[in-house]
């Protein structure tokens, strides 16, 4: 049995986490959530799970949480809020790992805190890493933790690695589908609206990472990312467009060889792995069937009509403090477009 | 630095082990080949090499190998014959690895003497362990000896299952490009001849492999084999038409991922991967190219058409000595169908 907090439990992946360790209440017992504001999904997942302890972004929040849950019977759980709560959380709870599904750049103080208490961390939570790679990975490595990735193309590269040695590892192939743009002509982008841009043709996923997937800003951050992850430069690195989702990423080794791993096109897949790891949870997702889906297609990026891909590679080579800045503009850039502030191609 | 034993070195394998054995000078040492008669190939070899022992099926072989090297200057090379010369060289020579690349069930008796010993076995004989699975991983337990597969399938399905825990295992997906009549109407098999049947599409290889490639008794000779190494059910054991022959073959576990190793097809890659493992060799395969391959096709394969895969199935379920059976009967009739003593549908 492994004790999970699962911070972010609204979100995208939060919701899926609490599906998972409601499919496997023998295996994973949830401790604790965490959430960015009280609402009916947060008060539903606190009647359902009973945690020991809740945490709320703010004060306003926690106690708005704690008058709205005090009327139900049987319920235990302590309310907490802020950087505080997640210290409080992490002394006095035995947790075996935290998965950090909290969105954007304000995931970051959780996965430091988690491993320098020495938990292991599953990390749904890119900008974590892409801020401030260098740091964690010291953290980790101080404290005996470790870093799972939940992201499905870096749980790929995770398990792919299993097959051979760190000094026979050639390159990281990451996959891409392309998102909702990837046949659009570049004059095209100016016509794209917010709901045209939230519109995954694979994947059900929270706004921001939506937005980021259709300018392939996402792929950027997963170079990024993968570089901090698994010690690998950027010019080994590789990305390849592959409409189908289904191989999720790929690991070239020195002899020629190629490790894949595939999947539905189901977040649930990487958390679960990250989870039950290096175990697997049995029927977890629908099993792929090979001769339906027909085809594997791969081809190209092309960086000139989605320019981030470049704009990462370079981030990594300046390195210090810029690939957080490369994150952080995204997020500013992201949170305008989606407020309507901005167009598709930036203009205001 | 490995000493390793290539057997069947005049072979299609066998020569392609020689070469990996020459790209590598500083990891493997051959110390001795073996051969069923004395050529040309062999004599190149024996003068490349200078092999602490060379071993030939017959006396009379033996013999004439002999008096052809014996005016060569500085070759040490002792020759020996048939199985006692088999016994004689494992006892007297320090062998990390046993490369059994013999054509057909003339094989197993090598395999047998070797994993005795408590030698590494590389095995490129598929026929040995359809016709004693049982008895050689008996044998190979009791004396902690390893087999690692050189078939390419084989050598896929051995490098994917580091990806997952044995009970967390759910099936194993054989490919197979299909042969050169995968698409031929069922009626026109009465038309193909000898050269039309030698004629693979994918593969160089010798000409019984290349026979059973066009039946697919290679791939239920496979099914067989895949039982034995592994340990799994042959309802656990699928086959799914690959004509790429890009991915070498998959497994997926519980959880519903699945892991697919592809490289060129290039046996040099099973060869390198059975000599180096757990390490790999760099640079021994010509890399992929995905958005050069562009796309990767699967579809089921047609059993009516095929009748060979359900035969070895049954033969499985059978059991015993079955699979033996199954191995001979196959061998038998292709090497009448290379003599040109019965057609492809089997008439006299």
């Amino acid at each position: 049995m492994k004790n999970i907090f699962i911070a972010g439990s609204t979100g995208s992946v939060g919701k899926s986490a609490v599906e998972v360790a409601l499919l496997y209440p023998e295996k994973l017992s949830v401790k604790a959530i965490a959430a960015g504001h009280f609402t009916e999904e947060l008060k539903r997942q606190i009647i359902k799970l009973n945690p020991s302890y809740c945490i709320l972004s703010l004060k306003t929040e926690m106690d708005n949480a704690k008058s709205e849950t005090s009327g139900l019977t049987g319920i235990k759980t302590k309310f907490l809020c802020g950087e505080d709560g997640f210290s409080e959380l992490i002394s006095n709870e035995n947790l075996d790992i935290i998965l950090n599904a909290i969105s954007g750049s304000s995931g970051l103080m959780l996965s430091y805190l988690g491993l320098k208490a020495g938990k292991n961390l599953a990390l749904a939570n890119k900008e974590s890493i892409v801020m401030a790679g260098d740091i964690l990975n010291r953290v980790a490595k101080f404290n005996k933790a470790d870093i799972i990735p939940v992201d499905s193309e870096h749980s790929a590269l995770f398990q792919c690695l299993n097959c051979g040695n760190k000094p026979d590892l050639k390159k990281l192939i990451l996959t891409a589908s392309g998102g909702p743009f990837y046949d659009l002509q570049n004059g095209a982008f100016t016509g794209v609206t917010r709901d045209m841009a939230l519109n995954h043709p694979k994947w059900k996923m929270g706004k921001k990472i939506t937005i980021d997937s259709s300018t392939l800003a996402n792929k950027g951050l997963e170079i990024i990312e993968a570089h901090y992850l698994f010690d690998v430069d950027e010019k080994d690195i590789e990305v390849l467009i592959h409409p189908q989702a289904v191989v999720h990423s790929m690991v070239e080794f020195m002899d020629g060889s190629v490790i894949a791993q595939m999947a539905q096109a189901d977040i649930k897949g990487p958390i679960g792995y990250a989870l039950s790891y290096p175990d697997r949870f049995h029927g977890l997702m629908e099993p792929l069937n090979f001769a339906q889906i027909g085809r594997l297609e791969f081809l190209e990026p092309d960086t000139q009509k989605f320019p981030f891909l470049n704009l990462a590679r370079e981030a990594l080579r300046v390195g210090r403090s810029m690939p957080a800045v490369f994150c952080e503009a995204n997020e500013f850039f992201v949170k305008a477009f989606l407020e309507n502030k901005i167009s598709f191609t930036g203009a205001g």
